[in-house]
């Protein structure tokens, strides 16, 4: 069911009216993160209603123990699970002695969240009569600093409009919480400490197993008509809860409000013994600064936020709503300040899929970090994965692999496999493709080499490695195959020779050995280190260069096409547009080998490839497969219309181009797969990012420079974006005929239009 | 690890000398069951030590909720476990004030255990020096009468070998107890009532969802030098337990004994409110006749047994005591008085792997039971699976089939599927060939054609519905292909055309429509009844027959053998006499996706196919594909060494032959694949049984004529059995160069051997 309850608006996300059963889904649309921590947008105040309970800590984590129905060799003994931490929003209301929920108010009216994107803050304001036949308006903001990352302030404000009453806030902070993804409903949290002292209060609990210690803090303020009132709360503190209890008589018509700064500190960061010292710290100076003033420091953090990373389309509000939220939500889960973090498929609005990162992180998010952000954040992220080197190579041990070989995990918070369904743990393998195109993406892109030398090289030694081990040779095909695996489309489960698996095997294994080449005669000292480390001998460089020489790739004469795999054309095969609209979504509607043996592609395999060595294959290819395959994907992974549009663009077909677009782009708010209740499809709005600057604007590297090839839908009137190049940034404004291009930097910059090369020089606007 | 500790004996299984480690394999190995129930051979008396307690009622079940790691459409929500029931064994002794406890005396001394299978009773003895000095000398016998099958019974006799002494005996009944295999820890029972009557307890309990009430029941008497001392214990009940206090002071050297009869009465047999009546029936009666009568009866009731399912073997008492024990458990675990029974894998000795029906039944224990039972034991376990046809139609609905097609589980207690892997629940489809090949076989082997419009043809249609519902055109092939399955080899899972399962399913399809045609002209009523009730069109016959004129099927002209799947040879071929032993069992040394590359297959596959319907293809074709298939075979399920030992028999090859045939039927005793502990392999035990009736006898039915191929392993002085066929009961004796039969019947019995028509006349011996 799609959502239309959210208004279409340029810079906020908007919802009027209350109905609980959008609780939750608003909940996940409304979520605020500032990549250190984030939440669910739950209310303050107490509520009776359906609701999904959500506040994370970025690399905090939990090892549940693994659950599955019949336990194979080789499965991890624990599965990492996104927690929930600590509530610290939370603010109880009574108003003469009435809690105030707005499940069980009498009406509720003038209902409004506002998700304010462009100033990075949220708001909700309503106007409920209560049980007790008061009549109150309500006006919540709340934000998750940017700037002071331990931070997060609300303002809670209140008039009775038909009486005088006796109004009690209650803010407190619980670690008593669960999660709703637990395997064996256990606990995941232990509080050690509770201390309470007037106006503040702290609670430090650890996690289980990883002994993560989290101080969770608060200090609050009670104010009349805008003045600070000089009240000291009484306190309670409980096992795992303390409770600060503000009361006061107001007269009608006055306006009383709650502020209350509150948030983590973790030992992520700080000492263990200085947690509570640290969080006064935070307290003191988001204190002395005020709420007014952190509102504006905020709102000058996401302009800055905003600057580089913007993408403004005009004449049509909700494909630009869309791109807002998707950059919104990218920016508020990964900031690319720790290459311990990364980015989470639900990032802070939900729990589902556990672990932090995939292989979307390599494949779909990089590009916009890389472009949006200064180059260290996109460093940042492939240094996460050469970190995670040695747990990656452990992990394949476990496979039976040997002698350095890697296989990066399907899923991880901490270098672990934490996935545990035999057909994608072990046999998704593509996976470790990906790692080296991201190496490869990164290099072309920042022209950074160095990261190859000091780093990479490693990764793609024991992933080539890996491959060859991984690879047996066919005396039936005189050929190498790869058996028994699962593609990016995982509607199929352990096929051989996915065509996609064996091409990025093959390449991995070129990329290698080309980089050890180079390595070997412009870093010596580098190499030297690497082939002592790796105990890499000339005999394993031939075994390995040997399997990409002879790698098998299914072909089919009469399509012209790659096979997505050896049996694919066994398969009925029948267009999506003939299947019934009662049978979609299969993933809902089908039981698994049914799925299994039909010829659905749940998102780009074959295409997925070509995506990634777009410049392996002519035009008339690509066109060939993707009219071949297209047809036959359901895209039911939020992964899959990104890459199609850029593809439809790419062959001129821009009503398609932008149909997937919007797919992509308004994902989450339109809820095309009625599930956003559990959270929003973080790192596929990379891809929205991707479909615009790489489908529309047809962004690429060629031979070290950019190069544009602008498109634009004929719903826009224009649209722009930026760029961070090598250093400088490049503004890019396309509108139907005209593209112009605005350099901020030192040096004229040199790029491809059209295949055409142009000059850019700085400061100095250029229209063709 | 192998047994080695079992002494080798021609009737008995018996252990020496008390090894803690050893207690867990040896309560499997010497479980008692009467059909109706069993119980592992756990200890009366207080145990600290490590040890698996299980109990188990025939019919009773649990449905736990499924857990699974990633759910798939398609999976059912339950998975029927099998229930450890109330405890009605135990014992507990006290002397002196301190409790018998082996795992707690200072020695431990004459320890044996014997399983007589001659007579079907179980006698533990041992001498033990107690904490508190006392030597105590303890004899116990017990047995499960078959003759009443709600009975079991102790004698528990005891002796102070240096001291007077104060000896309590403490029988008691409980119902507060757990299972091993438990998804969620949940509870499967609850008790209802506690009733405790001077000398006799009762427990009411029932199982939760399913609603089985148990009367769980006990009386016992305490005897000293043989005499019944007229004492009224004590009674103590508590939430879930009934114990009964008997004290007695002894002088050194006199012999007390207790004795206790107890056991289940369930509402299976008899109306809820009546159940405690019933047990007091049980009860009087036992009493009546007394523990010594009892075991006579026992006895009688065994050498009936016996009399007709009993080979024996002259000149290997390994191989003798092998077969007798499999024969012995076969018949301890199902009697076929039952329709609503089957043949658990662990029967009652452990709860491993859920439900009691696999498609075990039907393709290896079938020919037992009816070789050696009257003939409506067969048809009971066909009758099972015909009353379940309802459930396996709605199964198959669950994934997706229509107009009738049914699929039977691959586990059920219910007839519902009660397994949860998709590549099994959902895959493994092959299991319903088996269903036809079951009737195929009873009608052949028992004349009874009846049987197939009475029941069989509903069955046959909603299967050979199923086949042309699984089966898609290829139109690559232009022949129909079976996509996404798994065969009987489950080391290869959703693979394609694998060969046993399109051959099976093409011959489903064409002895469906033969017997439509024969029962269209013989059994009109019956064909009108069916016609009806299917509502079978004649285009949907032939769409059916379509699919099997035109199924595919893999072969390789360079092997000249049918492949196992399509892709078998794309897999690197060698030999499991070339993998290194610490390699092996692969099921435990290497990863799942390893294991599924890999050329190795787990138990008959394609030569499954050449087992069921071996008169369709040549001696040549047979070894041709022996010799290509078995080296790959690893044996690493229980039901795979019966079947190579069978056709190994037909090729000649009888030393191969002698070694499959010692592995399965030495598999528990001698614990091949270390996991006896868990329970005893059940199922397997009956193609033991076909080892030497099939493989070495040579024994089929052809024609409607029994015909044989006698060989011996050059072991064996000889060997013999017997075979009920059709009312007349024909015993066969083998020794070398020499066979001989002797008949119990009527009529003249004509039978093939070696191929020549021989007249066996009523009880005239007849050697050739």
């Amino acid at each position: 069911m799609n959502q239309d309850y959210i208004k279409p608006n340029n810079w906020s996300i908007i919802e009027e009216g209350f109905e609980p059963e959008r609780v939750k889904s608003s909940e996940s649309l409304f979520s605020l993160g500032n990549g250190a921590m984030g939440q669910r947008a739950n209310f303050e105040e107490q509520y009776s209603g359906p609701t999904f309970q959500g506040n994370y800590i970025a690399g905090v984590y939990y090892p549940d123990k693994t659950k599955v129905g019949w336990w194979k060799n080789g499965y991890p003994e624990t599965f990492a699970k996104v927690l929930n931490a600590p509530n610290w929003i939370g603010i109880n209301v009574n108003i003469n002695g009435e809690a105030l929920d707005l499940y069980r108010c009498k009406s509720v009216r003038d209902y409004r969240r506002e998700l304010n994107m462009q100033e990075g803050n949220y708001e909700r304001s309503f106007t409920a009569v209560m049980q007790n036949d008061l009549e109150i308006s309500v006006r919540i903001t709340r934000f998750l600093s940017i700037e002071r990352d331990e931070l997060g302030a609300i303002n809670y404000e209140l008039e009775v409009l038909n009486s005088d009453a006796e109004i009690v806030f209650e803010p407190y902070i619980d670690s008593g919480i669960t999660n709703e993804d637990a395997n064996w409903e256990e606990k995941f949290w232990k509080t050690l400490e509770v201390q309470n002292e007037e106006r503040q209060g702290f609670i430090i609990s650890k996690t289980l197993k990883t002994e993560y210690h989290v101080c969770t803090y608060m200090e609050s303020r009670l104010l009349k008509n805008g003045k600070i009132l000089n009240i000291s709360p009484e306190g309670s503190s409980e096992e795992e809860k303390i409770s600060h209890h503000y009361a006061t008589k107001v007269k009608k018509g006055e306006k009383v409000s709650l502020q209350k700064f509150a948030g983590y500190v973790t030992d992520m960061n700080h000492e263990r013994p200085g947690l509570i010292d640290a969080a006064k710290g935070v307290l003191e100076e988001a204190f002395e600064t005020g709420f007014k003033n952190l509102l504006q420091e905020q709102k000058q953090a996401w302009a800055g936020i905003w600057e580089m990373a913007d993408i403004s389309i005009e004449g049509d509000v909700k494909a630009q709503q869309g791109i807002r939220f998707n950059i919104f939500q990218l920016n508020q889960t990964y900031l690319g300040k720790d290459a311990r973090l990364n980015i989470g498929p639900k990032g802070f609005t939900g729990e589902k899929y556990g672990g932090s990162t995939y292989w979307d992180t390599e494949a779909y998010c990089i590009p916009f970090y890389m472009a949006t952000k200064d180059q260290e954040v996109a460093r940042n992220l492939l240094t996460y994965r050469y970190n995670h080197l040695d747990k990656a190579i452990e992990n394949a041990e476990k496979l039976g692999f040997s002698n350095g070989a890697a296989l990066y995990p399907m899923v991880t918070m901490n270098g672990e496999e934490s996935h545990n369904e035999w057909e994608i743990t072990f046999e998704e393998i593509h996976r470790n493709g990906a790692m080296i195109v991201a190496i490869n993406r990164y290099v072309n892109f920042t022209g950074d080499y160095e990261y190859i030398p000091k780093k990479g090289l490693e990764v793609m030694i024991a992933i080539a490695r890996f491959w060859q081990q991984r690879a047996t040779f066919s005396t039936q095909k005189e050929k190498y195959v790869i058996l028994g695996v699962t593609g990016p489309n995982e509607y199929e489960n352990n096929v051989n020779n996915n065509w996609y698996t064996n091409y990025i095997a093959k390449w991995c294994i070129e990329f290698c050995f080309e980089n050890l080449e180079k390595v070997k005669t412009e870093y010596t000292t580098d190499y030297d280190r690497i082939m002592k480390k790796t105990s890499l001998t000339e005999e394993e460089i031939q075994n390995i260069k040997d399997v990409a020489e002879k790698m098998y790739f299914p072909y089919s004469e009469k399509y012209q096409v790659f096979l997505q795999q050896d049996n694919f054309l066994d398969k009925e095969i029948i267009p999506v547009s003939e299947l019934s609209k009662s049978q979609r979504p299969i993933n809902q509607k089908w039981s698994w080998d049914r799925i299994l043996r039909s010829c659905y592609i749940k998102q780009a395999d074959v295409l997925q490839g070509f995506y990634f060595f777009e410049n392996h294959f002519s035009y008339e290819e690509l066109e060939r497969h993707f009219d071949f395959y297209e047809p036959l994907t359901v895209h039911e992974s939020s992964l899959s219309p990104c890459v199609h549009s850029i593809q439809a663009a790419v062959l001129g077909r821009m009503e398609q181009a932008y149909e997937f677009y919007l797919r992509t782009s308004r994902l989450d708010l339109d809820d095309y797969n009625n599930e956003v209740k559990e959270g929003c499809h973080i790192t596929s709005m990379a891809g929205t990012w991707m479909s615009i600057v790489e489908g529309f604007g047809g962004m690429r590297v060629v031979d070290g420079k950019l190069s544009f090839n602008p498109r634009i839908p004929e719903q826009w009137k224009s649209y722009s974006f930026k760029v961070n190049f090598r250093g400088q940034v490049l503004k890019i404004n396309v509108a139907p005929g005209q593209t112009s291009f605005t350099l901020e930097g030192e040096k004229p910059l040199e790029l491809y239009v059209k295949g055409e090369l142009l000059t850019v020089e700085p400061n100095n606007l250029v229209t063709i």
